[in-house]
């Protein structure tokens, strides 16, 4: 967050929009929320599965050297002790012996408490994890910890991968799963929160080859960014300077995003080295390695890890597609330009009034468009009002059935983002949209293929 | 589990498949294992996505009446005073004084522990929900609950929804999400764990018409296991006696499967009342009530649960399409009788040998397979062998590249049930397999209709 935003979407705008439109609300908001803590509603699950449907696509349908994996939230206590987040995942903290407000005192600029001037205690360190008991007792032998990352999971799962699938190298594990960290400052929206999900790939290589292969998914995550409709101007890497690396990285690139606070962290590639299969291999007595056929030798593999943020992309996504436009009699349109992979709905149909024969076509494809999309139907005011609706929300295509449909058996189809209009015969209108909505052409890089040379990152900071 | 399952698939076998073939691991293994949690493998993570994404598209996308909604694990504390969790969610235990076991004394046979015949204490309550602290400090202050059930994300924002939705009763919302239950007694597989998933609709109506759209959603949930390939022979209703309901619940049936160590229940349908939503109109002084437009009164609707594990449906799912066919040689061959719409795999590519021209061509066809679906590639061992592989993990179609495939351009398509192989142009395979695999005639409701009168279900038990 080193400088400010041009003028674009502020938070506000994003914040209000997802809570008038059902993207998302406050958790348990009936009772007074609890702290930073979300819940996605109608439109926002829509929006993150696709997305998280997407990155799955891109990461291991599409590919064939990643396999997926869903590891459980509660892990033997002994991972966390091997990974080296029982010691060091901490957050240093004071309290304030006065008011007793607790701070953290890495981002304290004072040395009395901000709040009541009050003198501070010693720094102590709080670990993030959150802390819970198995079985009956709630004693020391029963502690357990909900994971704060997934890739841990596919750490301790490599040998069972490697035995089941019969991979060679380099190939990767994917993972998308919900992760809990017990922060001190949260906030900026769904940005940083207590509970939240990501989307991880840990990808083996040969030990000497991590660089390049570093280099390749640096430039393939950001890639697949651009293809689905993020600006390139809006994202940035940032290359961590050596004394800002995690205990297990030789070399970590934050892709930064510009969200409406600044630029931030959307994504990080982090090359973990043989970290993780040393010390797992270490403290569990297995043999977590890998059998080179050709120097006959077994290696400790290194890894690529480019981890993202489930909720700071649907942030992203949602920032990057806002809009509002105004028209020559100064009537302000908002719009999300969300791409149709990612929207929500794929198409509303909208019966121009309530009368009973139009409802009745309108209804008969509505259902025949739902078999193949998320399809949503509105016969609530004006057509205009309506499609202004389906406009704030990112629905690409509106089909309306109106009075001239019972004669001549069309539709009409709008845009969301040019608003042209076209008509097209019901008996077409299925293929018509098949072959704008779930064409190849979708999911498909852009020309040019590499889209940043990774020496640029020191530049753009 | 009243009667003996007649002769078919034992659990081992389960078992054994999906830890061999990378369907289920135990979860943290190289550290002991961690007590009844699992972790999905490559296979398992496919095929527990293609249940989930099945049950969505039936109950959210092709229904213009549900809606999707993805709420916190975490949730105020509050939800489960009002819920009656806090209170209610518990076992009874009682402790052997001699050996310090524990037990479910309403599991005891025997007045003794069963262990060493020792003396047992009085029996106590023991809540389910396992608990942590959220923030720096753990005092009662802090005290937040890993979410039993998701119903409760649900009903605390039944007002969220009807406000942005602008939903008319009836109108349902259906979430999938990780719960945690702290049980005692675990076991068989994953039938019963700490950490599971589950897919829960909670469908809104007008009181006194609860009734009828229980039968509804008892009729449409059955014939969503049967369209996926279920038998019909080994499902049955179970209805609860008086004594055995929730304290929430005015009626409910189990979906009960016949899994391998018995009759078990897979789904409930409980007709929940207006429990909920007074209850948490209540504690939280907010209104949640619906304005019946007819009538002109605010009412508080009944509601209709179906609520499924996606464990046990993976375990069914599992346990139904196992089956071992000996030839003629007395060879046998393992297969999953997986729905395609199940299937992790749709399709296999393999050439026949290892030559680079086949192996040019196949590898052509498995990354453009691999656009629509799911696709796996295997070289090693011979053709037969390979059949055979893909057929134990349910690969509906495997596509054989040989040597004639250079000259004619055409490929072997073999399908796993019949073994029945055909020649396809490479340029229509594509399309050949869509039709076989993406037609229409998918999730289409088995002729009839109408799949168990809801009486039925007494005689049954």
């Amino acid at each position: 967050m080193t400088e400010e935003p041009p003028t674009r979407v502020n938070m506000e705008k994003i914040v209000s929009l997802c809570r008038r439109r059902g993207f998302i609300f406050p958790s348990s908001e009936i009772y007074g929320g609890l702290s930073s803590c979300w819940d996605y509603g109608p439109l926002g699950v829509e929006l993150k599965r696709n997305i998280k449907e997407a990155w799955w696509r891109a990461v291991v349908q599409e590919r064939g050297d990643v396999v997926g994996l869903d590891t459980s939230i509660l892990m033997h206590p002994q991972t966390w002790v091997a990974s080296g987040h029982l010691e060091g995942f901490s957050d240093p903290l004071v309290d304030c012996k006065s008011c007793h407000l607790r701070w953290r005192s890495d981002e304290l600029e004072v040395d009395r408490c901000p709040s009541c001037g009050g003198e501070l205690t010693e720094s102590r360190q709080f670990n993030l994890m959150f802390k819970t008991f198995m079985g009956p007792v709630e004693d020391e032998a029963g502690v357990v910890y909900l994971r704060p990352e997934t890739a841990q999971g596919m750490f301790v799962n490599f040998q069972n991968v490697l035995n089941t699938t019969r991979k060679r190298l380099p190939f990767g594990i994917a993972q998308i799963g919900k992760v809990f960290r017990n922060e001190i400052t949260t906030g900026n929206f769904i940005f940083r929160s207590r509970e939240f999900e990501i989307m991880e790939v840990e990808f083996f290589v040969k030990p000497g080859t991590d660089e390049a292969w570093f280099d390749y998914w640096l430039e393939e995550r950001l890639s697949w960014y651009l293809k689905l409709g993020i600006k390139k101007e809006h994202l940035r890497p940032r290359e961590h300077a050596k004394e800002e690396l995690s205990h297990y990285s030789r070399r970590t690139v934050d892709i930064n995003y510009l969200f409406p606070m600044g630029w931030a962290e959307l994504e990080g590639i982090a090359n973990r080295g043989d970290f993780d299969l040393t010390q797992h291999g270490s403290f569990s007595g297995k043999e977590l390695t890998y059998f080179d056929d050709g120097t006959k030798e077994h290696i400790t593999p290194c890894v690529v890890e480019p981890a993202v943020g489930v909720d700071r992309s649907v942030l992203a996504f949602l920032c990057d597609a806002y809009d509002e436009e105004e028209d020559e009699q100064g009537e302000v349109r908002a719009l999300l330009h969300l791409h149709p992979t990612l929207a929500p709905f794929k198409v509303t149909v909208l019966p121009l009034s309530r009368r009973e024969n139009l409802v009745k076509v309108a209804r008969e494809l509505d259902a025949d468009l739902r078999k193949l999309w998320m399809v949503s139907y509105d016969d609530a005011q004006s057509i205009g009002r309506r499609y202004r609706r389906q406009d704030e929300i990112g629905t690409p295509f509106c089909v309306t059935v109106d009075f001239q449909s019972l004669e001549d058996n069309q539709v009409t189809v709008r845009e969301r983002d040019s608003m042209n209009q076209i008509r097209v015969p019901i008996a077409e209108l299925k293929k018509t949209l098949q072959a704008k909505l779930a064409g190849e052409d979708f999911l498909v890089l852009p020309a040019g293929g590499k889209v940043w040379k990774t020496g640029e990152n020191d530049k753009t900071q």
